[in-house]
């Protein structure tokens, strides 16, 4: 099968003729039907000093992905051959304490498609049963193919806690925009992007920010400041991981606030704790999605929100490179590869 | 009257022969009983740059106390001469949107005594019939003067959630130590506590710690580690205002823990955001007490816990300086003032 | 002044002319622009056995309302003549255990507007400084008397936690109505109202409710589960007061879900506990307002909500008997009382 | 092998020889080392209403065990022979939205071991994989089978949020008698528990109850406003299954309140909504456990408190019937049964 491969420890991949993989006990066997570039397979394609630590090569890319079940292995008891899947992308081991107390995203045990073993740029991809999710049929691949980072932003948004609340979320890719959806869709009473781009700001508004501010003609906190009598956002969101940002999102929330910490900004941020303590703000770390308690919410959101506009290209799988290139000079949004076509 | 007054842009403070107060409309004269010196008072006596920024002098200092009210002023309804009587010092608006949503104690407008108007070392205080709290007869008034660090410790360890957890509280100073008894008594499964002072840590063991280490003798994250198959510890209390300490904490703490942050460290902390997000940590800001919540909850503990041995001096007033010089060289945990004597 | 004064003890009301009250310490006088009738006034007109044990006769009716301060009394110092004001009705003490662990709309020596004290239904009216809340000066009278029972809403849905849900009210009276609008600003995944009114079920369609169904015309519990795959609701907030709605109520919410109590229901209700411990429902009472959080997030929400199709009838304060006439059929919703008239 | 079966549809049960189970795929075969008597086994065994709707006959009894695992059948990946394993009751189906959202132990497809299929009064018993615990070796037979019923008194008392509280519990029976203890593990500040027999009650305080009454000698909810200053009790548990009860329960929680619903009384109870709802009561269903959340607290907990005061008999599986017996007259708490014997 043609599969897109890390195959050296250097920039870019490769486009590869290999073995198509069979499934396992416990796994099924899944054929691609649209596949996405995440932030994540940017870093693993750029080879950052994050992928340098991680990724064993070589190995195929991307977690992102919406296909039918082709076969199904020993002891697979749930997903038949023509389900219309997606999957979520944090493999969990179910035994580990952090299993049992009902944090499987953030189990102990871990390990990632794409990352930790082959992905889904690809024809074919395996995983175990117990990550398969089922889709409505009537799910267009390329959205059922970016619900998993839409569980990003719902599981985020989730957790802030948006409610008659006033919401800046600072970063204008893929999960900021989704989570300006999902916080208006859950009850936020304002919402406030911070980006640098242009079309991006746009599309914030487009897609239910109130405001959307270019982090570069305006100071977001003096913004945020003017629009809520000098009090602060009531919740703020880094979806940036840049160090400015996180240092914003302290100053922009309002003493009480919650501050929720998505981005990964790549150096370590000095922050004033004073500031934090004597404004009593909770900052809260969120990743991955609830396994499956996100996926039922999202399920119930995506038949009311329509995340097409974040599709801005759509490739053949051989056609990866062009789709990279547009991500890295941020001239894409979301890119949908078809390895079919 | 006798007063501990901030006279001078500089180190220290004097004894000196004042008016004493009288009480406006809504204000309540009281007569201290005892009086205690807390870490907030230090900065103000070495004159730090928080203190610079923030003290008018000449002021009376102090803000922890238990006391006789002498006189009440016009328009007060609910507190009579001869009340054996503590206060809130945070002195809230009641007015602000902050106030209204229940957090007074990190009102807007916020006025605190001893900070920004005049204190309680000194042979009486003023302050407003709303901060008043009437204390049960037979607390002795050493006790009734700390409670006020007390609901720091309580409103700490209840925004920490410890019931069947196992927690680790780094500060060996007075709010660590009273957090050890706290946490014991809210339903912590382990208490454990970072500390520098070997009288401290024996200290902690007997208000109520299973394990005290010295930071100085073993690696506190290692050690934890050890204790909990390399998890973590479900909850972690920052009380001891340094950056090491704040930065081995989110060392500690397990994947979906909580982290208190109550320590005021002087400079900014560099912190590890991926490892906050990856980990999903929440890190809570505490500061003060709930108006009155946390005074409810302190007065039952209170009647189960025993809190003298946290007072290891009991002064005249005259003798002032002696309490800030064996605070400041750690010599010392609590020091009580009676201007009576 | 003019007054609608409730005289004897049996049902029905007078218009009187009365003295106009004179505020006293901590007091306000407030010149009542609109004022709006409330089931509670309706019990009261009726004279049933709640009112027979509660109202102390002769006594001014009425809670809800709109003003201008006209007046203030010794010690008042936030409130100034001519503000533009409405009031929460519950006067408490502040000093009960329940006001100090912020619960004071529950608070133990509560004193009611129109039900322990004079109310609203006259020209002037007497309220304490502290329950005084300003509105903002471009909000009509009528929907500034609106907005206590508009707050009792807000603070059902709030408790209800609905973002995301699938939320099922009973009861078409003024509450339900208004809940649909806030359950859906507050995000609501589907809002579906059982009334029994035609025309309230269209206006509960007009507010945002998804759904509206006729209790009889269909068995709700049978409509919800067709609407949830047998599941059921997984909110449902009981607003009729009805025994057969709250069962309905304790049927349709699914397991692990929230039942919000707020109807009065004249009789004892036999419940099925088995099926509230297997399923493991929360009834959850909810009653008046959090004082003030309630009143901050129903000012944001009025800035975005139309309830003026809620009010069906404005009528002089002298024709009040047609008011609570057109109320007792049910042929009104919102009644709003003009003494200026 | 031995096996206590339901044979006949009506009272009673009998040892038989029978067939012992074969695991199937994903199976696990337990050789019992020790078995306890519950409640629901009493139901059986007295063939109530809710027994002869429910039960299959012939049936094996039983579902609290401790025992080794003997054999494990095909699929099965992470339980070996010899493993010392007790088993959650609820086999979850783990695909439904309730198994999704984290709340298996109420799965829309639950089976109950004892209930719906064979269980543990026997030599051997079979379970699913994904059930199966595995205890700690130091943990005698006799306490590892009775940390099933153990765990819903953990998650009971979780879900009443007990630290700092003063609560009030109904019921002497086991998991009454077990929640006191945990209650004071987890930091309740006063513990008062209501029962009808003096042993019980002696052993209530042994177990860390502060306050133990006779509801047949003093009224609970008089005896509680006394402790209480008139106002009720923070955290209230209805753990007896009695109408009375339940209703008393309602009188003596405070407003703002905790009622835990756990008890299963025979018939409706009529409610007074008006007071649930005036004192903004939260009735909080609880059943089961959180799987396995509760568990690893559970683990924790056994590890701290000594539960074998609660075993007043230790009987050979032959003797089941004195056992039984024993129960139903109210002489003995806990049974254990030994098919080794």
């Amino acid at each position: 099968m043609k599969a897109v491969v890390k195959t050296k420890p250097e920039p870019g991949a490769e486009l590869q003729e290999v073995d198509a993989p069979t499934p396992g006990p416990g796994e099924v066997l899944i054929k691609i039907a649209a596949t996405s570039i995440c932030g994540t397979d940017l870093h693993i394609y750029e080879w950052n000093d994050w992928a340098k630590s991680r990724i064993r090569i070589p190995q195929i890319m991307g977690h992102e992905f919406a296909g039918y079940v082709e076969e199904v292995g020993a002891e697979v008891h749930t997903v038949s051959p023509g389900d219309y899947v997606s999957a979520e992308t944090h493999i969990y081991c179910g035994k580990c304490f952090l299993c049992h107390i009902g944090k499987a995203h953030i189990c102990r045990n871990v390990e990632i498609l794409g990352v930790d073993r082959d992905g889904s740029f690809a024809e074919y991809i395996v995983v175990p049963e117990r990550v398969v999710w089922k889709n409505a049929l009537d799910l267009p691949p390329k959205v059922a193919s970016i619900r998993e980072p839409f569980g990003n932003a719902v599981h985020a948004i989730k957790r802030a806690q948006v409610a008659g609340k006033r919401v800046l979320i600072f970063g204008d890719g893929t999960i900021g925009l989704m989570a300006c959806a999902v916080a208006k869709a859950l009850g936020a009473y304002s919402v406030w992007l911070v980006g640098l781009v242009k079309r991006r700001l746009e599309l914030a508004r487009a897609l239910g920010a109130d405001e959307a501010v270019n982090a570069r003609a305006a100071d977001p906190v003096a913004q945020v400041r003017k629009w809520t009598e000098g009090l602060g956002a009531d919740v703020v969101l880094e979806m940036a991981g840049a160090e400015a940002a996180f240092r914003q999102a302290l100053e922009a929330v309002r003493p009480g606030g919650r501050l929720i910490a998505f981005g990964l900004p790549p150096r370590e941020v000095p922050l004033d704790i004073p500031q934090l303590v004597f404004k009593e703000v909770e900052v809260v770390g969120v990743v991955g999605r609830h396994i499956f308690g996100t996926w039922e919410q999202a399920t119930r959101l995506l038949s009311r929100l329509d995340l097409s506009p974040l599709v801005t290209h759509e490739l053949p799988l051989s056609e990866f490179q062009l789709g990279f290139e547009k991500l890295l000079r941020r001239a894409a949004i979301k890119v949908i590869l078809y390895p079919g076509e």
